[in-house]
């Protein structure tokens, strides 16, 4: 046997999300249907993060356990036949004996776009989430510094998909208003660089966390709560306050789902 | 009586055109069902531009006469709730005794997008013309230079909408590799700036042309015809040979129409 690592990116919009399901359109279910057409060969693959219904991903890690010996950039061509127009195959590579992409993904990077702008969104309406009330960029990233590190996010957690242990790290949480480079390292596809479709570029405003592991819903209740401090509800000390609580309703709303993105996974 | 000048923006991607059909779904269908919802009103409205199946309006003009007495303010307000997600109202606004959106258009300015990546469009792929092969962007612009001025436009006509006459005149006509500014004046949402979901900004060339008025399928005629000169396969002097042809048969091919947007018109 060996081990493929797939990087792939998708539009979420029209997908109920990564995992297979028997009746529903699902990125997995393509590709696993997509890897049958190809190969013959009946595979379940796994991914760095599960992605929910209407999230979108720019690199997605996904790994195969193959019989199959076609070598890996005819398998990005003959894949990339095979899909939608709605998920691409960005690379095939060789991945070490045994690997797994979830439990073996070491770091993760997600993005959260928000359009700011009193206008509704047209072309970006499934890639943003909509506040056109005026938010204080800066405020946010200012605060948002209180989660980096290890904590409890518990109050951070959706219910629906109890994990052991709520404790995670995050590494980095930058937000920012506007411009941030196309060529960004690490965003393979530039998937959701500002300058986009957008009023302005100014009204975009980009929420970067990268971390360790992520609970259900994290990043979207992470973005919902930094809206409550954009917005001037609340201000410093206050995440600090809602990691102690450890309760879901201490934090601000879920984001809804199109603002996010899976951008990157380090192994 | 009184008459409105309604400026509108859409994503056709989900659209058999404007134009009203019976049984399909229209950007004129959905404004008259919207109009009818709120004012009671049946109206047949007019456009600046009836755009095919796929094409996009950043600026399209609508014209409205009416005897319902809403201030424009509160229709925009009313006409967004009632329309469906890709249709925006930008702006409404009085208009001269009289007016048609389309035979009193002026001018109008349409821009077509060209993805010129090796790499498959993901968020983009509505959008663009995808074109992987590589482009000489500043050939382009050269040699339609060509086109700009009072000239018989024949060979960029295709069948099926025949006009009494085929001259026409293009005042300003660029192609441009990259940046374009997001802010860029008389494109009231930016709907169709690079830097958005593109590989890179460097990938997306940007064709913009101007002019008194447009035959069908025209501009979408020398997006096909420009890029059989990005291409290298044809040079100089060679559009001047084609508009002297008056055959449809001379020119390129029709580009696709998702690459094209009504940006603005001028009255």
């Amino acid at each position: 046997m060996r081990y493929l690592k797939i990087t792939v990116a998708y539009d979420g919009a029209a997908f109920c999300g990564w995992q297979w399901q028997p009746t529903v359109r699902t990125v997995q279910g393509e590709l696993e249907r997509a890897w049958r057409e190809i190969t013959g060969e009946t595979v379940r693959v796994t991914a760095a993060g599960r992605t929910d219904s209407g999230v979108h991903a720019a690199g997605q890690v996904v790994g195969v356990e193959t019989s199959a010996a076609i070598v890996p950039h005819k398998l990005v061509l003959a894949l990339n036949y095979a899909l939608p127009e709605d998920v691409v195959v960005r690379a095939v590579e060789p991945a070490p004996e045994g690997f797994h992409a979830t439990r073996d993904a070491k770091r993760k990077r997600y993005r959260y776009l928000l359009l700011n702008d009193p206008r509704r969104p047209l072309l970006l309406r499934n890639y943003v989430w909509h506040v056109p009330t005026p938010l204080d960029a800066a405020a946010m990233h200012r605060c948002a510094q209180e989660l980096v590190g290890t904590h409890d996010f518990a109050s951070f957690q959706s219910v629906g998909s109890e994990r052991e242990s709520t404790v995670r790290t995050i590494d980095r949480l930058t937000v920012a208003r506007g411009g941030m480079s196309a060529s960004e390292p690490g965003d393979p596809d530039g998937q959701v660089s500002p300058g986009l479709f957008s009023p302005e570029a100014d009204a975009l405003v980009t929420i970067d966390v990268r971390g360790d592991g992520f609970l259900y819903n994290m990043v979207r209740a992470i973005a919902g709560t930094l809206v409550v401090i954009g917005r001037g509800r609340r201000g410093e000390g206050w995440l600090t306050e809602v990691l102690a609580a450890r309760d879901r309703c201490a934090a601000g709303q879920t984001a809804p789902p199109q603002g996010l993105s899976l951008v990157e996974v380090d192994y």
